[in-house]
């Protein structure tokens, strides 16, 4: 039998030489350990001694525990009577959103239900959510940006059949939207990612599985409908050995059908809501590794690895690459996969325009901003979208262009459409459909979504997707700010031509 | 004599098997009726066992009742002493307009009457005149765009005389402004429809009955001055017979001197906060009958009038058509009617153009996005007028054009009339006049606007209003933002041009 | 001796049978009076059983009482003790410029003095100041304009000397800028136009002196220093006569240097904030004379002057003319005063170029658009001064171009001049430098001024006013808004040109 | 022994007869003193009979006391329980960044930074650290204008290395950003200038010292490390004697690399939230000391000096030179200094270019509006350096352009460079850092802003500064508002052609 430990005895154990950690309910010496973790001896010591379940739970897939400890690690249960109270943690200062509702019920568009998740999820979850680079310029460009393309309804035209669907590489679904590859979502509902799942099932949605998922592909995709499409992001690691065994492993789960591989965040954007929350918040904080404590001199040498891991954050991204190139990347992908590859975080026309000459290989690029998580006033997705338009519309007809960042409403996924986009990833409004209401709050989102997206359509006098086109927008007020410098695809063009000949 | 029946006992029948409402004091069993009900079982059944008469008298004409039921429906009368507490429902809680006035004489613009009457009126009046379209961008847009042209004063010109009037299709009115189609004027103020009406002959106003006026065409009318000008909003029914009955009954109406066919609406925008009301907010929102719970893999399938109603909306608009068009609704309409046809909602140039080659059956289009309640982020009425005076305005010399929109100021109605538009619609200011002092309210709205519309003559040093012209404002704020894409014109013209040969 | 009347009897006489006032603490029956009020019965009749006094005093120049009343007319005085309480009327209540200064001495912007003078004079002249056309936006603009535009210093440049002095009509002024033509100033501060002219005298400013100052011009100007310029405002009256009168007059003060045609408010704006007040307020309001009451179908066909008179306004402003040409008018001047004239109000640059045609009849025009209390969105003043540069820059060779018009600060008087002003004028600025201190205030508005002004040249790099030229200003901000629709001059040069042959 | 005063004798003595004053808890007979006080009598009145030690210590550096008064004239000293209470004045009324952090361990971003100083530095001090003049439109466009930037992050690129190192004529540093030259270092912490020099040696990064700095050059550059980079602020005095021999003093230190020659402020803007707190504040408001008086018609004239020296900023202002130009300073300096010279507070492309034909003697301009402190409505230095983009490109070729004003954030530094500035300089946030916590304080600041540098650089994928250019920035929204009047160039480029012949 178990034996019982009370939380005075525990907390004593809060060093280096001997530390305690109690995880769902269990008390465990991690002592011999520490040295060993992935992240670092100081994310465990900042929590020795204490109840580290709400930490520990949404980053580390199932089954982490048992596979990283020994039976005799584990020294018992914990009496939860002597466990100190813990901040129940709603958000339910009035600070956010008052006026809006609790209810899933009540939500009527994506910004209620961002303003429910946001009173029920804990202040971590939704710093980590809601958080985006420096002073979020790029975050609320993402979503101004739509508000000022205006839309030209035609109107006498028989609209009473409207079809939303339309194909992801040659995939069925029945909305031109997917869902975008978002890391920790147990952090906002134990549903999870396999709730997403579920909820996509539901309305034929796609998922893209975030590389750092707090559930595994397998567990992801356990109910997938056959003809269910996913995507698995992929962070190369530095070791590619790693990196090609993880793709053997989603070879095997025939749903997913892509690769996305992320380029936007190479290293981390500054988060400061996340970093303000001091503990998970700021854990998960994918900060550059080359911190300088006083005088620098010498920081520019540092190696990556070398200092001590201090955040859990390195737990997940270390061994992360950042030495990516076309030359060397794609090569290497081409010999352990088969999957077609979609690039996920393109910013501008020339690197729209290097990746399709990269077609066959690359089928898609998602032009994105990281949900302006990563550089702040980087450009929103739509200022990419009208470059490649205006400069090399080529691009259109070698490879699909999507686009994410910012979308709250069936009118901006439509004008993303009528662009040449041609499907719109939803990344915070998932998750917090998910922490509005777990599965069910997702399902919400996509209802939403769905009807205002197929308003729209009818509004505009159009029935199809493939019918939308840029005679249905008026985008002159984005125009005007759209980059006009000198062009790269000028040097890019003829280099790459004769490398590659035809296409 | 009739029988006195307690609300506890009323409230027990509050189910399809035994549905009792309370309407005008009187009790009836309506349970049989329930499946005949021309707007679904739902929308009576969320009434049952209570007193219905606030939802059902603002939306069914006069007579309805006595129409639709058996005299043995009536069960008596009800004891109002047993009856629960209502909210007395003006909006007193100072959350709006709480500087601005409240009584009528107070009021010295249409701001302040707005103001006024959101005192006066049940928060379900405000929210179903107030609601727009999702974000209210499409709504916010229609006034700020006035404010964004200036003016461009002459001096030293003789303004002793100023004469406001013009005409609409022949028929003289003596202000170049008009009510536009606006359903459910009784909400506001019970003098209705039919005291905007009266308004009107005051002024020398032209009037457009909204097909779902809460009173009848022969009421409204009923008093009307020998010239005084009608038009009537026509909503074309899916049952064409009915449309063409109607047609005979105005037909009998000398006052209404063209048919007003409305295109801007063909499914209804999402007014959230009209939705946010729940009750005939919700009732009245024309939403998309196609509406998916749950999964949803064949709803597109579904068809119109299939699912059980749900809405008094849909007692209004169910039988609506969604598939009129150019080439099969004009030439059914000119076997139905000798009276000119005026299409209300075109909101891009080609339509405009598209229009007045269908001259002289068609002689006016109305530039409206529905007030910014069908599709938001739709462009100002004031866009689509520079967008002809750009792209065709040859069209100005075919048929006459119309605005409505955002109008709230006599510096709105010239700057309209400089740019080429003939009149323009009041909508909102009707019925908040109304609202805030039913007739005499309306009277006040009319009074303002043609006092600012003279003063603003006066000080360009205009006499007539044929004189307003371009060099009067400076419109160039707008221009930035007007659309430049690909012509549609490039298009339409060749090909219709063959089509009718020349007009 | 004079007999004292109690307040209770007094007050009972407030009928046109029988109507008496009090004045200056003296009773008076004007009921014979009554209807050859030049005001009209009601004025009177709204004070009726009254103290007028603070309604009578600041727009009746001292006399008018002895001239207009026989000896008899006087019963007696008012026993004070009786009078009711009256609001002794500061603006206290905290809600303009709290944070800003009570006390002359620190206010060190013309900001601060309107805040010091908001919180010492009463609503009324604070409503009558502060007030503008409809919702304000010229006035705005008239501000913001200038915020817009971007000063280009110059270093490396000797700035130990610094000279702001100018010339208006060849007099020489100390500083580039004037008082323009204001009303009502008593009802500021009892110092009234006289303090503001030995306040223009101490700084060498000049001052246009109102048509309806609330002093005579032989007051405003009889401490004048022998240099010190004014100018004269008219308005011309219905009865020419009465302005030929006026002239003569004005033609024995030997600093009255010019006369100021107005032009901009041939009618009146409409006022809200000045309406609101409700007694001067309204009474100062002069709002067009054809108002509708109720029906209004022959409105147009009514007569100025037939109605009752029912404001002090229209005592002010009765018999105004509104039928002023450039060629009846001129003439008709030219022979009447050899004074030169300054066209006041004008606002295209199509109407300064038609000015600049009646050369040297014509010596000057003042862009203005009233302070924004005539038209609103008319044009500031800066966009008609760029259209000037634009469209007929040959006007700055033929006559010198004033402007007015929200200048705050000393760089909005460089930047006028900058862009070819000769001179600015002060509105607002000086009441409410009265209102804050009298003369001493006025004093203190010009010193502020005249020190902003000096440092701005000095940090320019420049030395005199006539060295200040467009590349000292960015206006790009700006001549992005300004009109650029069909050219009137296109109309107007051949044909003026042929009448007046070259000039 | 010294004797002991009681403050109530001593506050008897404030008149010119008799005027003493306490400095660090010393009484001083400064009576016959007065009229020698290099910055008037009146800066010493103003304090007569008080304690003016914390008026006088930030401004005078140590050894002023002993070196200009005798022995003798040190009477004793204060019985420090006499003195009245004084405000402890933190600035702790909450106003001013509640929501930001009191510590520097809890600071993430340079506003925080300010945040914390705010509270922690005495009101006069954050007074005269943050004004800036007029209406602070020119200090809040200095940050706005890199907001409006957007940045071109290109992916697929190794981003593992990052050097953040330039070089500032020749000398190396580690960072892109240098301290600008700003006075009163100590009125924030005592720490003052030398603190800044101790955190530049930790982190690599260039000072520039104020000519008004509250420590000596010697003192402040007593620690710095061999190859610490100092350049010296010059204001060249009346006397031009007195600047040869601060000259030759500057050449004894061999870590002062050149010479600052300061444009932008001959005479000072107007800092009204500095001059409201009436005592450091108005006396370190470098005011125009032609100030009016009541009337000045002959204002004009007065010379500089003659009126009694009224400020402390006149003590330290006083004698500087307003008439440098090009063709008398510079070939006076080229006889005194063979240091390089850069030109402080270029704020047009003629300047920037005129100076560039003045290389080598002038190796860099830094484009500079003193931060917004000169004039109101300068043009900020991204607009300047746009325009040497545009009109004179081969600017850059010949000399080194810098930029200060309005730089928060590694993004705006990484935007400078992009656009061809070779550094930035920082001048609030040196010394809110200093306030924040003396030389930690600025520690954090480079360290933050060196952080997000390159983070910055690694999301555009650049390795090296020298890699930043014109296409991984979108300055569109910027180019509308930039100068586009006529060339100042056309009449500069061939007269000075001329004059140098070829460069």
């Amino acid at each position: 039998m178990s034996k019982v430990l009370g939380f005075e005895e525990v907390s004593k154990h809060n060093t280096p030489d001997s530390c305690w950690v109690i995880l769902y309910n269990n008390v465990y010496d991690v002592t011999s350990f520490l040295s060993s973790h992935p992240g670092g001896v100081k994310a465990i010591l900042q929590l020795a001694g204490q109840d580290a379940t709400q930490e520990y739970d949404p980053i580390h897939p199932p089954g982490t525990l048992e596979t990283s400890l020994p039976a005799s690690a584990k020294l018992g249960s914990i009496d939860q009577r002597t466990l100190p109270e813990v901040e129940k943690s709603p958000m339910d200062d009035g600070s956010a959103g008052s006026a809006r509702p609790f209810d899933l019920e009540e939500c009527l568009n994506l910004d209620d239900i961002e303003a429910a998740a946001t009173k029920k999820i804990s202040r971590k979850a939704w710093a980590y959510y809601y958080s985006a680079g420096d002073d979020l310029i790029s975050k609320a460009l993402n979503t101004s940006v739509y508000r000022k393309i205006l839309l030209r309804p035609r109107v006498f035209v028989d609209c009473t059949n409207c079809d939303s669907s339309t194909s992801l590489l040659g995939h069925k679904i029945n909305v031109p939207f997917f869902v975008s590859p978002a890391a920790m979502a147990r952090l906002g509902h134990p549903d999870g990612e396999h709730g997403i799942a579920k909820a996509c099932a539901q309305y034929g949605v796609a998922q893209l599985i975030s590389n750092n998922a707090s559930m595994t592909p397998e567990v992801i995709t356990k109910d997938a409908k056959e003809d269910q499409v996913f995507g698995w992001q992929m962070y190369v690691q530095v070791e590619r050995a790693k990196s090609e065994k993880y793709l053997e492993r989603i070879h095997k789960l025939p749903n997913i059908k892509f690769i996305v591989l992320t380029l936007d965040a190479p290293v981390a954007g500054k988060r400061e809501d996340d970093e303000r929350m001091k503990n998970v918040g700021s854990q998960l904080a994918i900060r550059d590794v080359v911190t300088d404590s006083g005088g620098d001199a010498d920081a520019g040498k540092k190696k990556k690895g070398k200092q001590g891991g201090t955040s859990v954050a390195e737990m997940l991204f270390a061994g992360t690459a950042s030495d990516l190139t076309w030359k060397t990347t794609l090569p290497w992908l081409a010999k352990h996969t088969k999957l077609p590859i979609v690039l996920k975080g393109v910013q501008t026309h020339e690197d729209a325009y290097l990746a399709s000459l990269y077609a066959p290989q690359i089928q898609a690029v998602i032009l994105s901003n990281h949900g302006g998580r990563a550089l702040d006033t980087a450009p929103p997705s739509i200022h990419t979208l009208l470059e490649i338009r205006k400069y090399c519309p080529d691009v259109f007809g070698r490879i699909d262009v999507w686009v994410d960042g910012g979308v709250r409403r069936g009118t901006d996924v439509v004008k993303a459409l009528c662009l040449g986009a041609k499907a719109v990833g939803l990344g915070r409004p998932a998750l917090f459909g998910l922490g509005a209401g777990g599965q069910e709050g997702v399902e919400k989102v996509f209802k939403i979504l769905k009807e205002e997206t197929k308003t729209c359509m009818r509004l505009l006098g159009v029935e199809k997707t493939s019918e939308l086109g840029i005679k249905h927008v008026n985008t002159r007020a984005v125009e005007q700010d759209i980059y006009d410098g000198p062009g790269g695809l000028d040097e890019l063009r003829p280099r790459l031509w004769q490398a590659k000949a035809k296409l």
